[in-house]
């Protein structure tokens, strides 16, 4: 079986899916091989340029050819955040298969919408929530899931980096609401709230502070100073429908963390503790060790743990960030030909904006705000 | 000049404070020498037994007796925390100078009146918050206060332990307000509470959720199950009057955490990492270092480090907790001398006494509390 | 440019060759195209079904037939150690490029044979060490060159595994001097020597110790005990040409060491630490930082190092070892259109096997042996 | 029962010893408790001022007054390491029980003479290896000797520090053979070489390489150069008795490294890894640990290790390497009380000094040296 792809976007998303297309099928033999068809890209010239270099069989400057184009099996969406909505919309109308990077939409209407357009289509669908493929993280699961480390009790959750802690960069389209949504909560907090209720279950209520802690950045070209639209920082209590509490904290102005997805989750016979910089690592903390023997295991990643095998036969070698979009590709490869859903698909997609909005809301009204799915419609 | 000591406690902390007592003028020959004139237990034979071992020169099963005796300078505190304020209020009544280990008081109030009463009687004060006495934690307020890290942008701190992670752990007086206060967060939360002011400056206002994650524990006699009075966990939302916001976390069930006092700051410039578990480590993010030379550094306690020399004049061979309590004395012996008063004194007491309670109160009304110095009176 | 490969061998590293092969032109836009033309393996079935999916256009069971097909360009090595030295000079003789997995023979007298002939046929030549690839191993050169840590006092290097820590694990080939060579000297210790020199410069002299600990292994069949005919361990004295001393230990049973490539370099002016298994870190002492601030930095690897931009544009998102053979492919793909030697090719190979020969004589006899580049022919 | 205490020298170690004297009968009730009678200096002010400091009841610039003293029950010794073997032979023949620093003597014959002197004269010594006092280098062994980790395959032993790092420091007696000795070998070698045969048993053979880096250095006082006389950097491969290899590592120039005792130790069924620089934590592999489960566990010291609890019932609130010394003391006291051997005392610190003479001679006749305990008489 084969599937033939539109990539729409050629940026950071865009290289990194097209990596992955092009590897997915040496790396898991078993799943259907996604042909490169089209690249688009705005830019005419560098559409052409980056197709013959990435290995696409054709190019366009015009992304609804690939929505209008029966050839094409699955549109995959990497343009700037306020674009996702109508590209997703236009290629479900279209009957294709979507595969979005984060978020899927600027609100958590818009939101809802393309998931009930895709959900009316039937078409399959996927996030580029990328971290939640890393072999470790579904190792994670099933360690909660097996009653390994006992009863749950906490969550502790961070995603910080520094890509804007310093205060003279200048003004991007990442100040604008309209484009940047809510900041970090948007670029950072979406990983680790969807991978916070894949790995406990659904949140039922949260509380945030937000922060704008750099009001003000001068625009690249006049050097003024324009107002930021959207937060550097948002801390989150919360409370899961298991009935344990949480903390989430998000920020792009933490000099010093690059990639710090990370969490801490306590339980009544042990502990994990995941840090995204360290993404071949886990520490477990297993309760059961023998006393004088107890401490942080720091686990590394190897063909014993789901998906490892298929880049590296042997343990500890390290897989890369680019690694978890082959896995992530390879999930929405199965899903189209098993007709089932991959777990980070357009209902996460929601799922997540919807606690993005309520964690924004919580933050406006300094009010408790109820996130239980029930709550969604 | 020689100052004339009665301890009162001979548990975890009286052994603490006498293991500190004994060897302070040894490390800093140049403070006033102490002398371990009174040891006080309930259990006269322990006192008796205990005074010979320790080296104190006489014993007593009441209390009383030190606060009445005019031998004595310095009455020390290390008695269970419900006793704290009769003990400390009878010691200021007969002009003693009092150290205290934290708790000050259950509650806001009675911290308040013991630091009135203090104040009052001019007698020199001393908190038990020891891990601020790291010479650490001193360079950590250094660099932020010579503004190497540029401005601060956030705090995020926890304490965590384990002491009551295993459900079957029976109810002991920790589990009941009246003498175990509001559990994690009056047990591990009052050090770093204390420590975020000392390093950031006050706090404006709090936003908290507290939980019982062990409702009932079994009672060790009859083995009923007993309802548990105070919480396992306290969250709490931040802002510092400075105008950076922050969080903490404190929880006595955090499985594989033995003394994870932690916190992390981030500024314009850079960033810091502390954690006890690793008392003679911080991490510094210079982000003044070159480009693809930047990174956490790992800065080893030394002798240029206050405080570390009088210990050992090799960096990297590591003070102990106990060294954090030798320190702690030769402060309040200094501020007798000088009639200065220390940094943690009974003013902080009451101050984090004060944050505690009103981090109470949020959880209660689920409200953001103003915590304002003004407001404290 | 296109060049064509024929890629003999689909274990562990055919599969990372055919990852890379495939990935390289999206990675690295600017560099010629590989064509996936041939995979060869001595099963035909599994041949032909592993072209499909690796993106192969051909198969064959026959590797001959890829050296005199003149449709290749690149002959690629991956096969088992005892066959490299047939296939490259087969390869050599036809005229292809070659990409040989490390070691490049058994002995250095067989090694010498394929570089003279490489070298009189004028060929491109490239060796299997990825981990030199690593643009944080770059980084450590650069900061070497430069003087960034001073004269250079030490090495201190370890590759250790433990993959035959198990004295149960049965007797395999591995275990055969014919087909494992030194063992862990050969697997392991290769790596590490090239990287040694390609830091410091040619080493002068060496002092080896190596032990067989596990000296019978059952045989899979019959479970006999079958005697190991090479080391597990071994452990090197050794002298840079530049004047400093190091050490170098390679153990293949070492336990809970998964790919623990590590080195320390210790300066006048500072130090450096790696280790594989934190592939994407490096820790530099900077002396020149100030006093009470010096510490080992852990730098994450990001885009102001070399070539890791190309996988990522942001900093700290972690390379993969599948990434390093992208990496090494490039440099071979470039050499070939620059008509310049790669570092890591067979004139390195036959170095490394040299110095492989000279441990192995230091330990036979018991003594020092000279090893300066001037000796070698 | 009381052991009078006479002190000899007041540097970096005479500080140490007098801070655990003064403190051990508190830590450790159960012990003698040791009289602070007579501190020597050649400096008769100094010993006067530090005497009252310290809690001494006497001093004396005349260290044979205590030797001829009556009272005196332990000389303890911890002068430059040249005066170590004139003081202890004094003391001996005084029948005193003696308490030195390490090194023993400056060569084995001296410490041989010394040892032998103690036996002749059944007095209770103990060296300063405070290292090996760690409740976790006693864990270590327990997990050794019990067989936790198997049979042991490999010792991998360094002890890195920087106190010599930067070439301009000017010359002093650590660089003279008749004081200093063998430079890093007898400044730090020492410690782990008695510490590895307390873990692993005998050495018996050792092959060494050493280096003179910093060949001159200014002369404090003229700023003319002088030669250095001792070694910077010592190397050694080595075997065990029991039959396995090792190596060891020595450097007083490794920049960064402040307090670099480490090992690593790997068995069929498990591997212990050791940091002095992190005293409080051991990391152990454990093989029985289930699949996609093993990995290093951070051990963290608490009070189910040996003689912790002492210091603080709370697991991971760390200990100090004072404290190391107050273990030492205690092992000291006990020892004469019971009239039974420490592991380091004479015997052992002779046996340090052999091995030391040995690697010394390994590296100028650059061969394998026996050192098999047979050997030593």
């Amino acid at each position: 079986m084969n599937l033939n792809f539109g990539l729409i976007g050629t940026g950071f998303m865009g290289k990194a899916h097209a990596i992955a297309l092009r590897s997915v099928a040496t790396v898991f033999p078993h799943v259907p091989t996604p042909s490169l068809t089209t690249l688009v890209d705005a830019d005419r010239n560098k559409a052409k340029l980056l197709a013959a270099g990435w290995g696409f069989s054709g190019f366009s400057d015009d992304w609804n050819r690939i929505c209008a184009d029966p050839e094409i099996d699955v549109v995959d969406i990497c343009t700037p955040n306020h674009l996702h909505r109508e590209m997703a919309l236009a290629a479900i109308a279209a009957g294709k298969h979507v595969y979005c990077e984060k978020p899927l939409a600027l609100t958590s209407d818009e939101a809802r919408e393309i998931w009930l357009a895709a959900e009316a289509a039937g078409v399959s669908t996927s996030m580029g929530f990328n971290y939640m493929c890393n072999p470790l993280i579904e190792l994670a699961r099933e360690i909660i899931e097996s009653g390994e480390i006992g009863e749950i009790f906490n969550f502790r959750g961070s995603y910080q980096e520094d890509y804007m802690a310093d205060p003279q960069m200048p003004f991007s389209w990442r100040c604008l609401r309209s484009q940047g949504g809510s900041g970090a909560l948007a670029d950072l907090g979406t990983h680790l709230i969807n991978m916070a209720e894949y790995l406990l279950g659904p949140m039922s209520a949260v509380m945030s502070s937000m922060s704008t802690v750099h009001k003000q950045r001068p625009d690249p070209v006049s050097e003024a100073m324009r107002e930021v639209e959207n937060e550097d920082i948002a801390q989150v209590l919360l409370a899961f429908e298991r009935g344990c509490p949480g903390t989430m904290e998000f920020s792009r102005i933490a000099s010093g963390r690059k990639c710090g997805l990370c969490f801490e989750i306590n339980g009544s016979r042990g502990s994990l503790v995941f840090d995204q910089e360290r993404m071949n690592e886990i520490r477990l903390y297993a309760g059961s060790d023998g006393v004088g023997r107890r401490g942080f295991r720091t686990i590394l990643a190897g063909p014993e743990h789901r998906d490892y095998a298929a880049f590296c036969p042997a343990p500890g070698h390290g897989l890369g960030i680019n690694d978890l979009k082959v896995i992530e590709v390879r999930n929405l490869l199965q899903s189209i030909v098993d007709k089932k859903p991959v777990y980070s698909n357009f209902a996460n997609g929601y799922r997540v904006q919807f606690l993005v909005g309520a964690i924004e809301q919580s933050h406006q009204h300094k009010q408790w705000v109820d996130v239980a799915p029930s709550r969604q419609n």
